[in-house]
């Protein structure tokens, strides 16, 4: 008796689980139902069509049904969507989308991928004009290119500043567009910390896109959009509107079944990927995964994870139960000039989380700084307090921040602590990075932090120290000193420090800092060597607070607490 | 009473252990003799300045005797060496190089970290003459880039096929000279394993060094130098001879003080880098480390290690005992237009080890397919048999081959398996990588291996199997086989394999490859469904075969097992 699994949804989560099924059983019938145009494309690869790094529209699109029939004998269904799953009956209804007509279909097990949709707020007014676009297939981002190029569309405006959305902003800016950016809360790219966005904010200020945090839509117009800031309405010229404040879990099919729904809103599935229904399965966007370092339910609408789950529901409808890890969340992108990446917790919500947590941020150089193209990466660890269990990291530079995140994922997945990092060994050429990499150095100063051999104010109460008159130590050299300092700092460099450490009181708290917090940490330790008790490095140093002072400094006509910005 | 701490060598174990001897201990005398003109400069960096990379020879040097003294109190002697250690009377005799003055300085500890030095075997004739360089410092670069440059040299031979070698023949090569590289065994980078390395010949070969393996130099005349090969004698122009063939650990010093030398050569030191006096320590190149992936002692002459070496020294003298992890071996370098690392145990390594493993080769994009820059990469994984314990891994590509080699790193130091790396959540955007990345993917194969799903031939068997008639399926598309093939294959494309099935004999073995190694996973998969028993996977598939056989093709005369090479 042949198998017959049927799979909603061909994508990344559908399209994987039929070629495993099919490399596990050369007899099952296979057959796999999307209700758009096409299966198995790349979605992530989608707003580079935009700009026209990925210039031809067809080769988004990974394998046909033809092909999926000939290589593999899997029945591909395009433009069919599964309106109905009956349980009792084993069965499944389909409309064909280009006839109308519906059919039903008999299966032995069932996997659910349809995805998430595209949130599109029907409150909004005009929400439903013609250049309002979403981004979830390739369909979608035809038409976008189609009507911006024939309709010589020169204003855009994004809406939301996720990962779609600052992709889609940063490709349409390399199109030669004007883009504004809208974003309801204060910053872009949540799984990045505060602090450490301000970094990014900066990037795409300085690359010509208009940020507007904190501001809702409210309205669409033909030529234009409203949002609201505060108290205040502003109008946006925008001949084409693209929403991606988010998406939701495609669950109706689901719940119409009745199949269990689970708590973050997902469809409920057991470690296995079974749904309530055991012959029903359950992958990808839609489905409610594990976030195994809050070690609670969580979701994640990420392409490596669906395939790894697509991979464990074929193995399980075939009798091999593998490991569920859950998910720790990595992920990464290009922001015009700066490459982004982070894994795990940041410090927001490990703290939101009740996590007893500490920080590590470090600006190291990315390769020898003597080697063409060597920059400063600023790099965040977040780890565990009293363990040094290491639990997320952030990264943002010209160089390669997907690199050191991929090995804090390593490291986070197997249970590393700080002294495994610090002493972590890594492949080293002057081309590629340095002796001491990024990562080791960010363990380093997080294993002094652990181990109480000094304190640190994060870049974020910089502003307050200045504005108060704090006692605050810059050990730059002169000339660098010169080139752009914070307000009221002492510049005492560290070649002189030890001749005129008299000038630093003892009885005041004294906060130190130089450009990346290298030569800091030295001066703090001969300060401390000396006696110094009330003593504070200020963590990210000169650099640090520059990079995050500047986008509010810039968009909110704000003071600043540095003579000059100086980001050398 | 103050500490006086007397340390020998002021590069990476040196300079490392007297900066953080100054954090532990702000009152220490720290006194650092070094015998040549400069401490801590990049040795790493040194062939770079052959060909103008690094521009300005000053900038390799990264920290003046004047800077140590001025930023760290840490008083720096060059030029001085220290020609005897006294145990008993803790006192060491330093001879001044530039006045040819001794005398002696006593102290507490004493850290030896002289490195190692470029072995001149004294029998080769004209070893001595001027055109005769070795790359330790930077005086010996600046020699040897003065040389060429003054005396208008075009012609060079390099002379030993490691890390050293290797770079300088690139370096030179891109400062336009030609260039003969020497290597006395079949290979060049010790590190990689024959099958791997024979991409990096075909670099080599193709980036136009000529490459001279199996090849012992055994006279360097004034314009030329004579190799020999099997029996065969060999003239090269040259005007410039590298020596390269290898550093030998400086532990003259240590056993005229009657220190311990270890079974490797180098200074014999216990977990806290103590040498057989506990009063002397011992780091970096000059000192036995501990092969942790062997569990035997080992040397390895690399920057990192020494200066997580040097800082367990200093931590010590200090009171704290930190892990002592031995090392690895990680290490990457870029040869013209590729990219090699590698990391822990390679497959000849862990056999002669006697260590029970098998081998995954995968050549996987290095980011999606339709985004410009993507390649594949050549990934081979060493795991260990029965546990899937990860043992050791060698990326080369054009891509990002250290990102991937320590992610590896990280997972063989938290003692990781194919398991835990198959399912490893790493960052993903289409810029960067693939959602399935090349690690996950050479863990997915190893763990179809280990658990016996199919079996594989390595590349280099493929030669006799054309040779003797084997039956070879080609699953590729009849375009690409058109394109170039193995000998005698026959050509049966994945999307025909269904209906073609009986053309293939189930009563003999069946070799079946593609391009990379994917669409024949799959084939081989479909033909076990049906029954088929006697079936092998080419392990690496076309390009892996190709890649493996170019360059001996080209350098020997060889008949190719294929009918055209196509890389693409």
């Amino acid at each position: 008796m042949k198998r017959r699994i049927i799979i909603v949804g061909g994508v990344a989560g559908g399209a994987s689980a039929a070629a495993r099924i099919r490399r596990l059983d050369a007899d099952a019938q296979i057959v796999m139902f999307e209700r758009g145009e096409h299966v198995s494309f790349s979605n992530c690869c989608l707003p580079y069509h935009l700009s026209g790094t990925v210039e031809n529209s067809d080769s988004l699109v990974l394998m046909t049904p033809e092909r999926f029939w000939k290589q593999y004998g899997i029945e591909v269904r395009v433009q069919s969507e599964v309106t109905a799953v009956h349980p009792g009956k084993k069965q499944v209804t389909v409309r064909n989308l280009e006839t109308g007509e519906s059919y039903t279909e008999t299966y032995d097990k069932l996997i659910l991928a349809p995805g998430a949709n595209p949130i599109m707020p029907r409150s909004i007014a005009g929400i439903d004009r013609e250049h309002v676009f979403s981004i979830r297939n390739v369909t979608d981002i035809k038409a976008l290119k189609h009507y911006i190029d024939t309709r010589n569309v020169k204003k855009a405006a994004v809406i939301g500043g996720g990962f779609i959305g600052v992709e889609t902003a940063e490709n349409l800016k390399m199109a030669g567009l004007t883009v504004a950016l809208v974003e309801g809360t204060e910053q872009i790219m949540l799984p990045f910390d505060y602090d450490m966005v301000q970094i990014l904010h900066k990037e795409m200020l300085d690359s010509g896109v208009e940020m507007h945090l904190s501001s809702m839509l409210t309205e669409i117009r033909e030529h234009s959009i409203l949002i609201q800031c505060g108290d205040e309405i502003k109008e946006i010229e925008a001949d084409a509107v693209v929403m991606a404040i988010g998406v939701s879990p495609e669950t109706t099919l689901a719940r119409e079944a009745g199949l269990a729904i689970g708590e973050t809103g997902g469809i409920l599935v057991n470690k296995n990927f079974q749904t309530s229904d055991p012959d029903i399965y359950a992958v990808g966007d839609a489905a409610e995964s594990f976030n195994r370092l809050l070690g609670r339910p969580g979701r994640l609408a990420l392409a490596g994870p669906a395939q790894r789950q697509a991979r464990g529901a074929a193995d399980h409808i075939y009798g091999s139960s593998g490991a569920n890890r859950g998910f720790i969340g990595s992920s990464c992108i290009r922001i015009f000039g700066l490459n982004a990446a982070c894994t795990g917790l940041n410090e927001k919500n490990a703290e939101s989380a009740g996590i007893s947590c500490d920080i590590a941020y470090v600006l190291a150089a990315d390769k020898v700084g003597l080697m063409p193209g060597s920059s400063y990466m600023n790099f965040k660890l977040v780890f565990e307090v009293p363990t040094g269990r290491i639990l997320g990291a952030q990264a943002i530079g010209k160089g390669n921040t997907d690199k050191r995140i991929d090995v804090i994922a390593a490291m986070i997945t197997m249970g590393g602590t700080l002294a495994d990092l610090k002493d972590l060994e890594l492949c080293y050429s002057p081309v590629f990075g340095t002796a001491r990499d990024v990562v080791n150095q960010a363990a380093l100063v997080g294993q002094n932090l652990l181990d109480c051999r000094y304190r640190q104010v994060p870049v974020s109460e910089v502003r307050g120290l200045v504005e108060s008159g704090a006692f605050i130590v810059d050990v730059r050299e002169e000339q660098e000193f010169q080139a752009g300092h914070l307000k009221n700092a002492h510049n005492i460099p560290l070649s002189q420090l030890r001749q005129r450490m008299q000038e630093i009181p003892r009885d005041i708290p004294v906060y130190v800092h130089c450009r990346t917090g290298q030569r800091s940490y030295n001066a703090v330790c001969c300060l401390q060597g000396h006696g110094y008790q009330n003593l504070w490095n200020i963590s990210g140093s000169f650099l640090g607070v520059s990079l995050y002072e500047y986008f509010n400094d810039r968009t909110k006509g704000r003071e600043p607490v540095v003579t000059e910005y100086n980001f050398k």
